[in-house]
């Protein structure tokens, strides 16, 4: 299989690979202003290792990109899953998408309701039924139909009034960007993509971000490489982000310079603000964000997973 | 303002354009291996001249792009507004989407139920909230603080069993592609594009395709061009169609070519087929289908609106 795919690859003229792949795992707990306490500093690097383990052991990228994000949502310290963020009617509301880069598989959830692991129901949507997208009410019951664990919100439903929303929505957008997500190398080669999220701060009931859209919160392509994003939810979707950064690798250019044209243009075309974590196919990767800081890690299986909540590269001139 | 913008354009090295723009729309009622009626080539028509009314008055693409929409929703003679698909449990869901290019503004709604117009719910959603998506039963909610006309489903709920429905996913899709949509060029070079779409064949409920995600089933740039696509949802979401399409027309490929490479990609990588609306920023269009048939049609203002169900360059050798 490794034999076919490098003699694959040497006729795509990009490089020339006969040896396994080395595998990877970047994980992100989301950017904003925010400091990493050292609780998620624990889980991320925890998640990162658990997700390791199933590539060292010659697992899928996308089994390990799951199972990272489900240590993420199990934790309860970052804005999805357990610790989803409440709509405006007080109730929490999850977002969550995978893809595999091999055959470009996908499959996602949005604004699905009481369950822990939204990326797993994302996972099913992408093996069990021909769709990519399930949403509302209805990805819920699909989720129980598969016994997925169940999680009760313990707050009281809020009252809103679309009127005082409305009204007031001209306020500054906060800062709470607390997306997970990770992306994955295996040694087969596969490149896969995961986010997992709650949205963010005075969201209407309902109000869809970009994580759970392919090409916008993430994309994973094995002629490409693999992107998570975290942000502004909204000017990642009308940029497309993911897909962008993508094709800026299959372009030839680096994680590093992909990441900051994309992060660049989001600045200075919708004034968003993000954080990406970066793959390609050949193992090289980024962590960038154009926000002040971003909670992220990776382990390539050296050492112990490196963990932190400010990378090189903060904020670019516009 | 037209003279700004012909000289940013001349800046970008890519053409020269002192006058206003010459305004021109595009539409499709969905692509398949149906024959167009006449009373859809009749509606169809008259949607095409209606939007193209408001943009040889000086309108903007994105209220041409709605009005043209709006006429197809109400018709019921395609896959969306009163003549949506229904889902496995009988009910009508659907999504739709807007965008304009001049500053990437968007807006969409996807799962809704209960109203005649998801495209007008698609603006507002775009100019009444800080964000672009907006799901499931509380985007109705939101569709109905604003009175959007109603329209209540005649057919009785059905019962479904996720058991059966599953088993049986692998069945082959149908080509049921009802989807329609419009893209438009307005005087002062400003493009915008729209879908709406009732859904597949034996879908369960809550999947939602490409027509309500932005560079999935729609994308409007001025710096590039604008697209709206139709036919396999899944397949167009896992490639980022209109977003690529866009990109090739950036990169100064024509629309014919644009839509052709993309589509091709699509049936190689995906064996998905699909059709796609294509107008670039300067007024160049193509009308391209991998599927048996396109629904569509455009008006220049030169005539009479042009509406036929085959365009040229059907089937790509593989």
């Amino acid at each position: 299989m490794s034999l076919f795919r490098g003699t694959e690859r040497q006729y795509d003229g990009s490089f020339f690979q006969l040896t396994r792949f080395h595998p990877l795992i970047l994980a992100h707990g989301g950017a904003g202003s925010k400091r990493m306490t050292p609780a998620q500093a624990a889980c991320l690097a925890e998640a990162i290792a658990a997700g390791y383990g199933i590539l060292g052991k010659g697992g899928s990228a996308l089994a390990a990109v799951e199972c990272t994000i489900r240590l993420l949502e199990q934790g309860g310290l970052f804005n999805a899953g357990r610790g989803a963020n409440r709509q405006l009617d007080g109730v929490q509301r999850m977002d969550a998408a995978i893809i595999e880069g091999a055959h470009l598989k996908a499959g996602a959830v949005a604004s699905i309701e009481g369950i822990v692991h939204p990326i797993t129901a994302a996972r099913l949507v992408m093996e069990e039924t021909g769709h990519v997208l399930l949403v509302g009410p209805f990805a819920g019951r699909f989720a129980r139909h598969f016994k997925l664990n169940r999680h009760r919100s313990t707050s009281a439903p809020r009252r809103f009034s679309y009127n005082r929303v409305l009204a007031g929505h001209r306020r500054a957008p906060t800062e709470r960007y607390g997306t997970v997500g990770a992306v994955a190398l295996d040694r087969s080669g596969t490149v896969a993509a995961g986010t997992s999220t709650g949205g963010i701060d005075f969201m209407l009931p309902g109000r869809v971000g970009d994580s759970p859209l392919i090409g916008s919160g993430l994309y994973a392509d094995d002629r490409s490489g693999a992107v998570s994003m975290t942000g502004m939810g909204e000017g990642i979707i009308r940029l497309v982000v993911a897909k962008s950064i993508c094709d800026r690798l299959a372009m030839g250019k680096s994680p590093a310079v992909a990441a900051q044209q994309v992060l660049r243009m989001l600045e200075a075309r919708i004034h968003g603000s993000a954080g990406a974590l970066v793959l390609s196919r050949d193992g090289r990767f980024a962590i960038r964000h154009s926000t002040s800081r971003m909670i992220a890690g990776y382990w390539t299986g050296r050492g112990s997973p490196v963990v932190k909540d400010s990378f090189r590269q903060k904020r670019f001139a516009t």
